[in-house]
């Protein structure tokens, strides 16, 4: 029985790693909060007629459904012997809450929610079974103003998380396919057309020109077309904040000016201008970029999209956009809403390949060595020390010095206490990465702690 | 579908409710790390092997039990429909985790784990089918010095929470059986009375003594010792600190001196007197009480039992003790092991009792009035003040005053702030409670919320 582990594809949480988790969600918390974001939560499961059926796509198939219990399970046929199932995402189980609560929440409700969601999908490096989501959205706000909003506060978590360079790619759902339509792509064309698109951070722009070549091979005039368009719009994607992208709109909208298509696009056009414009207001400092080629692969968007890239990765860790016709569904009227979900998952393995060692030992306790002193004097002294804040883990069981230290080091522990005299209130301490022993006053030791052992 | 709500038993979770659910985390989490407690988690769901016969006891019958996915459910035959199971407690988790993870754990490994679990039981009021439990371990320690540690920290978690006045309960797995069979009570009818004497709380003792007589109505003799003992130590039960608790085990064991339960009975007097002093001698505030009378539910527990009450409050707020047998069920060794499980939804409803109005309002944003100025003036005004520090919610659809400050004081919010001047720093600002204005420098401002805006 010694091998037995957590069920296929799904984690146990070892302190470390449980402590950055939680770090990183404060850290999301607390710049949504500056926001006016207030968190909600869920119950783990949904009822099935909630979560089938309801924009998940692909994501239905992998539902962990739950088992009628009793009676109920006794009576069931077979093709309903689940009447629950885990929640897959939590964009299904907010349409819900919002349907439920209905009365109870602001007209302009912004929430976020950070919590665990299931899907049954084969596992692989780096996807899991039961992993975290990270959803903020505004419900009720139909004014771009609110991409605004999410996209700021969205960069300034980008920006305390310290994850190093990105870019905050913006586009709008019906961009890329109008161009597409424009360019005289056939309608049934379009679709497998963006998938090979949405390679361009994956492939050189010789390797996708042959793709959109091999896609496009009954039409090799207006393959021309989306290659110099793909060329042109490439270095587009990599410019902040300046007038690059005002320029390419403008020869885009010139270059369709007497097409079906033109009408649209002067509405995407004024959307996303807007966005970029004002995100550029708010934060001269913004990574924003406009991105035509953008494509997010949920069919709920509606209106704007984003995705944000770290410098050097190739895979977004986070995505939003607008999405006026999802949240509506249970309670039976059009809600508009528009929403961010970070990659929770990936930020995390992020953070843990940048911090290794340090966040290992950033939230040790300092341990209290137990020299022989009779146990209920050593926890009076683990008090004290407690009382003024620090952190103290004791030996209980065992007065064997050598062992305690070895311990202590596996555990990762960075301080170990040899004497704490209360009188004078100091201290001989020992660092232990050094084996280094020091005598100081509590403060000092307490300044020790702030530098190199508090999170 | 506009009724539709969440599973039966199940609990969405509004932003008031789920900041003050954090709060409590929070305030748990930082006592135990003091004393060097860290947090781990496990996945949701278990195999059905871990989760089946491992001392759930009632539990057991409560599984939600996952169904088996794709092909696997194809080839199922009736009894084995399900692989998974969600937890029912994080018990047999921290036992499937320690067997799991052995190696990475330090020898004495004390840990918190604050998560919520499933039970398919009846739903009623104070009851749910997805509730959270907090449990705090210290795992490999086998001295009783760790149920002192465990039982100060756990003190201290009360005090921070500031429940009011409440008892800490402390007896032995084995003495009340103990006592029992030393008043000659035959070993069948232990069970049964044991559940009669863990009414003490809830009936008076003359009621209580009537079902004492009732359940043993065969042995009037044996009643009338039963009887005496209960009404000689129920004043014990709410002595703290004092010489009475040893006073009393002193009677009983001369009482007992020339039996077969002696031996046993001193040993657990030894342990018992042992915690009981040095708790005291740790805290001088300790609200431990020697309580001869305590049954704790769980079959599992081997040692030293205990449980907490607020004066007031039938019902345990908190319960634990040693159990030397679970914790090395997987790992296929003995590990001994001592822990402590809070009530966190019973306390939660506590808080929420206490503090309703105070706790809805205590963090919510600040309102910045929308005038009509351009929505970008705004958002930057937004964002300096964040930038200060401040949680501001803006109105990014209507400059109708009147609506923003109704639908504010619907959301619970103290404060909007109808001019902001950044060049003087100074803020014309409403308390909406009292609908009154102000105007204050931005220093002054931050005082107000920290005052009485302010988590």
């Amino acid at each position: 029985m010694s091998s037995i582990g957590p069920p296929t594809g799904m984690r146990d949480w070892l302190p470390q790693d449980t402590l950055l988790r939680q770090r990183l969600m404060e850290t999301i918390s607390s710049v949504y909060r500056l926001y006016g974001y207030l968190p909600i939560d869920t119950p783990a499961m949904e009822d099935l007629t909630v979560l089938l059926g309801k924009g998940g796509g692909e994501n239905e198939k992998l539902l962990f459904k739950i088992l009628k219990r009793g009676e109920k399970l006794a009576q069931a046929k077979d093709a309903e012997l689940a009447d629950y199932g885990l929640r897959y995402d939590l964009t299904v189980p907010l349409a819900r809450f919002v349907a439920s609560n209905q009365g109870k929440l602001p007209k302009v409700f912004r929430r976020y929610h950070i919590a665990p969601v299931w899907r049954a999908d084969r596992p692989q490096k780096g996807r899991f079974r039961e992993f975290y989501q990270c959803d903020i959205d505004v419900v009720g706000g139909a004014s771009w103003a609110y991409e605004v909003e999410i996209i700021t506060a969205t960069e300034r978590v980008l920006k305390e998380l310290n994850l190093g360079q990105y870019r905050f790619r913006l586009s709008h759902k019906r961009l890329l396919p109008l161009l597409l339509r424009g360019f005289g792509v056939a309608p049934e064309v379009i679709g497998p057309l963006a998938i090979v698109l949405d390679k361009l951070d994956k492939l050189s722009l010789g390797q996708l020109c042959d793709e959109i070549r091999k896609t496009l091979s009954a039409s090799p005039a207006i393959s021309k077309k989306v290659e110099a368009f793909v060329r042109d719009a490439d270095p587009i994607r990599k410019v902040e904040g300046a007038s690059a992208p005002y320029e390419f709109f403008d020869k885009i909208l010139h270059e369709f000016k007497n097409t079906s298509v033109y009408a649209d696009l002067e509405n995407v056009h004024n959307d996303l201008m807007g966005i970029l414009g004002s995100v550029v207001q708010m934060n001269e400092h913004s990574s924003i970029v406009f991105d035509p080629i953008l494509v997010r692969g949920m069919d709920y968007y509606t209106g704007p999209i984003f995705e944000a890239v770290v410098v050097g990765y190739p895979s977004a860790i986070l995505g939003g956009g607008r999405y006026d016709d999802l949240i509506g569904t249970f309670a039976g009227k059009k809600i508009p809403a528009v929403g961010c979900s970070l990659g929770f998952e990936r930020i995390l393995a992020l953070l843990q390949e940048r911090e290794s060692g340090a966040a290992v030992t950033a939230t040790s306790p300092v341990l209290l060595i137990n020299e022989g002193v009779n146990a209920v004097i050593l926890q009076q002294q683990a008090e004290q020390l407690r009382n003024e804040g620090l952190c103290i883990e004791t030996n209980l069981d065992t007065d064997d010095v050598g062992r305690q230290l070895k311990s202590a080091e596996t555990a990762g522990i960075l301080w170990a206490i040899k004497h704490f005299d209360a009188a004078s209130s100091s201290l001989t301490v020992r660092y232990l990465p050094e084996r280094r022993d020091l005598t100081l006053s509590l403060v000092e030791f307490k300044t020790c702690l702030g530098n190199k052992n508090q999170a």
